[in-house]
């Protein structure tokens, strides 16, 4: 399995869902837009704005390559002359405040001496936390792990735990998932179980989002739960920018900005110490928003 | 002139500009949050909120002391084993598009080897730039510059274009304005004299500010003009959250959240590849956001 390979297949993966996507909506079709990178590669995001459950969100493919900068050498310690890394990511702003934000993504890379590693994650941003959804989506999460590792699911959600963190907030950003980074092959996995593992990640997305979108959609709600809804999306306006370390290297080196900031959602909102009442649904989500949340074994 | 007084000095600052804008919004007056550090010191925030004029807004006080932790010996470089810190700082988001953001700051900073130095800035973030007020506002700014030394506009102009700059977006934030740091006195500029130099800034503001309100606030604007508005206060928070110095070893250190990011506006938005129309009032503006503008001598 070559390099080139596992872009095609990642790039496949984008249409997939993108195609799964649209129905989901069910109003909008994504918009393509391809760019290149100048010292090699390109990419294209796709993205869907104001659509009949997705306010704003894309799905993007990226295949990059080129020399290791002075920037990634120092920021990424990488040990190399030149790199190639490919990769598919996520992320949907749905409009009604009961359907959560998510974010997915899988990456691959390599150096020219031949070392490499598969990144990914998925987590679920809740505006509302439902206990029996966030357990579905952890289950379903925890279902796909098992296949190739049975270490992989809790030790995924505790990096999710860490990394889906806001310090600044003392919060978490959304309910975690799972997050890995800078896996290889070892004894238990070889690199095409990795490869499949991420693949299956993402053809599994669909459904795992789809099954969010079916139980919240018919929801009703008022400018209340849209307030909410954009102080949420202003948390996860200070996360991306803050605290991701992929949009911080992004920003800081290779990337293209728009593409890296297609996370930024629609309209969001900032209150100076937003007060919440005591034993609201806002309340009870607030509450959850802490590291180690056992979202399967229940309360 | 002990760092105790500089401090009951910036305090008055506070009340004095809180008072002004008060009599300029006209309408909503400014909530009080006083605050206390564990570690030494605290401070005042006091905020406004759907104001006539102002939508989001706060005039911040904060006088900070303690032991200098590893994180600002790393970060800041500083030199010493107890800090004193104290500073005014005001960010205010108008409703009418066509009146400007502004934002201002004045610090002073002290270390127990003695060393010292004050630092500050105003700048001005217009979501639509008409020439004659931002020369206006760069006249009165290099006015006051004047009154202390002849080569601080020029000096702390230059500055301001520098900090006040996205570079992910290569676009500066607004029409810049001032900004100087670690000013020290010298042959030319006493210590007193650079205390007056940020009072006098200080005490100024109200009126600056004021003079932009009042040629614009009569203006009416439809939903288009509210979207750009939006979009302009998106590039505001990124700024914030990726490229202010203050804000980031703010959230990274010794802050307390909420008053740092008092800075975020009440509703931002981000559309992916927002297209601007050619030769339109957006197009105009954003053609002027670029480095080095000579707000001055004209177009």
């Amino acid at each position: 399995m070559t390099k080139d390979q596992i872009a095609q297949r990642f790039k496949l993966l984008q249409e997939k869902i993108v195609s799964d996507l649209t129905s989901i909506d069910g109003k909008q079709s994504f918009q393509t837009d391809t760019w290149e990178r100048a010292e090699g590669g390109g990419g294209k995001t796709m993205t869907i704005a104001d659509g009949g459950i997705i306010e704003k969100g894309g799905v993007a493919f990226s295949k990059v390559y080129g020399d290791v900068s002075a920037v990634m050498k120092k920021q990424l310690g990488l040990d190399g002359d030149s790199f190639f890394a490919t990769g598919v990511s996520i992320v949907l702003h749905p409009s009604n405040p009961f359907i959560p934000i998510i974010h997915m993504n899988v990456r691959y890379f390599e150096l020219d001496s031949g070392v490499y590693w598969f990144g990914g994650g998925i987590d679920l941003t809740p505006h509302y936390i439902d206990m029996k959804l966030a357990t579905d989506f952890h289950l379903g999460l925890k279902q796909i792990c098992d296949k190739y590792n049975p270490d992989f699911y809790s030790k995924f959600k505790v990096q999710a735990d860490d990394y889906f963190f806001i310090p600044h907030r003392n919060e978490t950003r959304g309910i975690g998932g799972i997050f890995f980074d800078h896996q290889v092959h070892d004894e238990n996995v070889s690199k095409q179980n990795l490869f499949d593992f991420c693949t299956e990640l993402g053809e599994s997305f669909p459904k795992l989002y789809g099954h969010q979108v079916e139980m919240n959609k018919s929801k009703t709600y008022t400018d209340e739960h849209i307030q909410w809804r954009n102080h949420r999306r202003g948390r996860y306006v200070e996360f991306n920018l803050v605290n991701d370390r992929g949009t911080k290297f992004g920003l800081l080196s290779v990337g293209r900005t728009e593409s890296i900031l297609m996370s930024l959602p629609p309209l969001a909102n900032w209150t100076y110490c937003h007060e919440i009442k005591p034993l609201s649904k806002e309340f009870e989500t607030q509450r959850k928003l802490v590291k180690a949340y056992p979202w399967i074994d229940g309360e």
